[in-house]
């Protein structure tokens, strides 16, 4: 089944805004076997709507339209369609009263411009739109089915879920797609190419795809079959893939972060948290709070971005910052342990560096950052790790506070802590106190 | 001049990769008031490239084409452009020794696949890349101008200002559009609409239009005409807008931002400033310290996540929190105060909330937050906010981070400090220690 997407809206062509609800409807079709082999963009412009829809119903069996179904005059999908194959456009009573009666519960009367959602084309299919005014339409022209969406990802979730992927399972035959995902922690994309070469070897090159982001990679990989094959498969793909890249790989669900599983691993080994920052600024806290849930197993932190708070709220001496200057390993274990004993938790992790675009010297250029990790156990404990980190301010920030996480993690996994204890806390269901 | 723009590349029909380059052409366009009137995506196939640049050319005089153009079997845009027109391809004799000397002085030798990337549709001009190895290709084909373009967004601002741009000048007329921007801090966006109403009808509806995100909202306004006529026109909109808005107009540049423009005013008044965060967890430093040169202002700050870090860390009284409970007034002032003399700031700021997806009461709902500024001055200087704050646990720490730099931004002018003599250290050139 080849398939099409065209996005409806004038907005969509000016500089700020891209087409996002592509994404996903990429995502369904490639899940039910579907071939997607173009996507488009029109303004609010019947003309072009409708010539657009010509045409990609004649190349495709599937055009799915996002966008153009509001109630004001530019919203102009319903009409492109209808002069696209000649189809008479009718007001739709029931769709009308539905209309009516959504307003009626907010306790509104309709406003007159809403009727225009009621139109619909001859032989079109009214899809419910149970999270806006606007129904979906499905019709059958020119050689191919049409679906029309509202833009709304909201409203486009909901009509995707009950009216596009049912009627594409029944189509599928089984013959679709499914994705498994693993992360993996701070290791150069060039080395895990390298790490997994004998998978691709054993899946196919196209089975498994790399995706690359600052300190974390993404391996995403494919499986075809019946449900039950795809499930065999993405799991032999994923044993192998772990087996290959090893402990970096840091969790297989979409949706955990480094920091989702770090504190999961906390929460876990029954461990709190302190961190000490300099360079990063709070990114590490704020990374770490983003879990829900984290203070259970957070305490808290310090930004001492000044020497002198260095010294008066983790209690680094002074002639280690004389001596060594801020950024040096005695600067960075003095931090960790500073925050661990005045924070009171039992791990503490300190970060120092320059990064930049100003601080840098011939001895420690932009990008120098030291990293300490403190505790459990007694000082002989500290790990800790120089860096010398590329890019800009940000990018050095963002992948010191990557690195950061992953050192806990690591910690946390040498102290034999079990993942599999921590899953609820990892998938943020935890009942913590939501602070 | 109607335009068009077809990215090349079956990664931009997956599920991940959006065209985001088609938003910098989109851009250019505009300048020079060339009408984007379509976007196309297409895979890696030489006859569907083919079909759409037939098409374009066809519709459109000016078609601009991204990706496509690197050395390896699937980079079919000039194969698809020869076939389109019934052009022959040749391999250029000397880009070829461009390509070739460009791996020479890197001190490599050219691989076998490079010499694809010397392969020129006839008639089509050559335009040099100095970012890598695929040169642009401008051709005059099936009725319009087309320019090939490599799909890397460094690769393509370079030919886009080189090539497209003096192009686009030459044909533009002046003609162009240019856009201004103002940014406002913590309003909603029903309340902007109202007061800047009576400029849609000064400047018309499409002159202006609003961009919400979180806590912020941007006003962007264009003007048509010659360079000198829409540098006044834009200087009227804003300056009418400025007077509509008021004060939570934060800047006029559009690569400045809140904590980057409370920063220049913290920098212009000679003032420091330190945090105690507890629902945002950070976020507030994090943001001070996106900014280079925050070392010359922000002195650090505190991430006291449980109510033990509160009293030792900020010397927040036990009475209180027992008393009044941590998301309270007096715990917030108590930790804005404990912050400034801990510190050792002239000014600090405190926030805490509930930042969900547990722990609120029906006293304090998800979404309480109190903030508290105090300084330079006295205890009687203390300002104080309580927020309730809608969306998810990111949507309040976010808002309620905005809320707290606008309050420290709103002192600074409320103290007098002049904007003005801080444009250096907002533009971000400060000669700050970089940390």
């Amino acid at each position: 089944m080849k398939a099409a997407i065209l996005a409806v809206g004038s907005e969509l062509l000016g500089t700020d805004r891209l087409d996002t609800n592509s994404l996903r409807l990429a995502a369904v079709l490639e899940r039910h076997g579907a071939e997607l082999v173009g996507k488009e963009v029109v303004g609010d412009d019947s003309g072009r709507i409708a010539a657009a829809l010509g045409r990609l119903a004649g190349e495709c069996d599937l055009v799915l339209v996002t966008g153009g179904l509001g109630p004001t005059a530019d919203d102009l999908t319903r009409e492109g369609a209808a002069e696209a194959f000649g189809l008479e456009l009718a007001l739709d009573e029931t769709v009308l009263g539905e209309i009516e009666e959504r307003f009626h519960s907010f306790g509104r009367a309709m406003p007159e411009v809403n009727r225009r959602q009621a139109l619909v084309p001859a032989g079109a299919e009214v899809l419910p739109n149970r999270r806006g005014t606007a129904p979906g339409l499905r019709l059958a022209a020119g050689g191919a089915t049409l679906f029309l969406f509202p833009g709304v990802p909201h409203e486009l979730d909901g009509l995707v879920a009950a009216a596009l992927e049912p009627w594409l399972a029944e189509r599928g035959g089984g013959g679709g797609i499914e994705t498994g995902v693993l992360k993996v922690a701070c290791l150069p994309e060039s080395e895990v190419e390298e790490r997994i070469a004998p998978a691709y070897g054993e899946f196919g090159r196209e089975a498994i795809s790399v995706l690359a982001r600052p300190g974390e990679i993404e391996l995403r990989f494919r499986a075809a079959g019946t449900p039950a094959e795809r499930r065999a498969r993405l799991g032999s793909i994923a044993a192998r893939l772990r087996a290959l890249v090893g402990r970096a790989v840091f969790t297989g669900e979409a949706e955990e972060t480094l920091e989702s599983v770090a504190g999961a691993l906390l929460a876990a080994g029954g461990r709190t948290l302190a961190t000490a920052e300099s360079c990063t600024g709070g990114l590490v806290a704020e990374r770490l709070t983003r879990v829900a849930g984290s203070s259970g197993w957070f305490v808290g932190g310090v930004v001492a971005y000044s020497n002198e708070l260095k010294c008066r709220l983790l209690g680094v001496a002074e002639e280690l910052l004389a001596g060594h200057g801020a950024v040096s390993e005695p600067v960075a274990r003095a931090m960790a342990e500073g925050a661990r004993a005045r924070l009171g938790a039992d791990l503490a992790i300190a970060i120092t560096g320059i990064a930049g675009p100003g601080g840098g010297t011939a001895d420690k250029p932009v990008g120098t950052v030291h990293l300490a990790l403190v505790g459990p156990g007694a000082e002989a404990e500290i790990d800790h790790r120089l860096v010398r980190l590329p890019g800009d301010r940000a990018m050095v920030r963002a992948l010191s506070a990557q690195i950061a996480l992953e050192m806990v993690r690591r910690r946390l996994l040498a102290l034999g802590v079990d993942r599999s204890t921590a899953s609820a806390l990892a998938a943020g269901t935890a009942a913590g106190s939501g602070r």
